[in-house]
């Protein structure tokens, strides 16, 4: 089983009300490969410079991701986002964004990466997924993110990336923009015409929703009590999320079977609620399976219900 | 089994991207009432002018609510609220508040109120609310709705009627704004340690969660395709909850049985998927109880998931 993301590699400086780091290690892909880490066999495309250095590589090498096709750019230095959160932590404020040897990303892929059964376009330029998309025709499931940018900015090409792929994920406000539509369900459908035959929408705190055909399914989110950094969690979701699914998919389940589908979306919420637990990657760098899996049934737990009177 | 509720009745005038209406029935004692009617006998208390009719006191006898201590204010005008709702239709504009026989609101309860084993305290004056919590000796589970206004010109009464209810219903922004907590679970935490033994925070198309001690719950929202009107959501949740709750209370369950509970909210969720998909107290006027169990059986279906690996 493999999962191959393409995606930014990153330095963040990030600022909450409950602290602050430097050049933490960030980036949509390596948030994604260290939570689909924990499910399969995780391949990472994309640019740094030579300020990324063995210690950055040994955390995802660390939990078995390979790197053999992150490029490095001699002269170059890494993508640099700097940014703060209030206590609404929906919104991120940009301080300041080093595009760097991101500007001129033009990912190239090993045969390894090209073969993989699975397949994340984080955002990145449309063109560059569309790309990416074309040259890996072993895929069974390939996915993209996107951003409020690139609807504004590259329409036709993001309408282009998303008829080319079986799954997008959006946070809410996005499919609601890029569709015209303020009701999410609608807005969800009509994502749905445009191509994939999956949706998920991410609702930051209140959780998640899927849509596939005719069929439907929320999440809350997982509630807690300490949120230090949300830097990363959607990247996190999509990573739990897709990992698990190639991780059945391995195990000869259809990744479109809903019941599979709904269990992934758990398991993606997991992986954004320990992200969010600290800063940039130190929660999930931090993690074992068991405690994901125990996570999940506390999950399952706290959002349970009968359908049928229960008595005591 | 009865349950009195405390609180507005009203004509609203409300506009929303997909109609308006003159003049409708409203009030949040109106919405708690119709909904909790499905499950339990309602008995209203609050006050109207000579405008309110037969026709209007008919939709609440019609649905077996008890109306004898709606009290008649001979030459005043029924409460009257005029808003409208864009998109987004998670915040209500208002454009005019007439309290009329709200302003002096003195409750008169009868005997048959004071002696409810439950009771909703509609979002009313707090100290009001202490005094008809202190006059029903008999209910065994007393709660109270409230708002921005009284938490900003009201608080030591409002603390004071919240330490004296056993459950509190507010929108999430609210139990923030109360306890100065930007964190919903410490903030919920907080509102218990002033006294009540539950805490539900609605909110709004995102769902609702449920804090009893160490037990948490959380539920999203019923996504729906046509959200016309969300007036009164808040109330029919509330009266979908409490309703229920009073139901499995007469079958001589605890009503802080942590699976009723769960329950409680799903029905809370449900009624108020109802009232916002048309004008007013439209739609659940017109609702059946096979429809409300229906929903929710379909409800539990798109939230479920299982924490195990499946297979198909």
């Amino acid at each position: 089983m493999a999962l191959t993301v393409v995606g930014s590699i990153a330095f963040d400086s990030v600022r909450t009300p409950f602290g602050e780091r430097e050049r933490m290690l960030g980036g949509s892909a390596v948030h994604f490969a260290l939570a689909a880490s924990f499910f399969t066999e995780v391949r990472v495309v994309g640019p740094v410079g030579d300020d990324f250095g063995g210690e950055e590589l040994g955390v995802l090498e660390g939990h078995g991701v390979i790197t053999d096709d992150i490029e490095r750019i001699a002269g170059g230095k890494t993508f640099f986002w700097q940014g703060h959160y209030e206590y609404d932590m929906n919104v991120a404020h940009t301080e300041d964004t080093q595009l760097n040897v991101f500007a001129d990303f033009d990912p190239k892929l090993s045969e390894a990466s090209r073969q993989a059964q699975m397949l994340f376009l984080g955002n990145i330029q449309p063109e560059l997924q569309r790309r990416v998309r074309a040259g890996c025709r072993e895929a069974e499931l390939a996915a993209l993110d996107s951003m409020n940018l690139w609807i504004e900015t590259e329409r036709d090409s993001l309408a282009a990336a998303i008829s080319e792929v079986d799954c997008v994920l959006l946070n809410d406000a996005e499919i609601r923009e890029l569709t015209g539509q303020p009701n999410l369900a609608r807005a969800a459908r009509a994502l749905c015409e445009m191509g994939p035959r999956v949706v998920v929408a991410k609702r930051g705190e209140y959780g998640a929703a899927l849509f596939s055909g005719d069929e439907f399914f929320a999440i809350p989110g997982y509630l807690l009590e300490d949120v230090r950094d949300p830097t990363g969690a959607g990247d996190s979701f999509a990573g739990g999320f897709l990992g698990y699914l190639d991780n059945r998919r391995a195990a000869g389940e259809s990744v479109l079977n809903h019941a599979v589908l709904r269990q992934a979306m758990a398991y993606g919420s997991v992986l954004a609620s320990f992200n969010v637990e600290d800063f940039g990657t130190e929660r999930v760098r931090s993690l074992s399976r068991d405690q994901i899996d125990e996570r999940l049934r506390d999950f399952r737990r706290i959002t349970h219900f009968e359908a049928e009177p229960v008595t005591s």
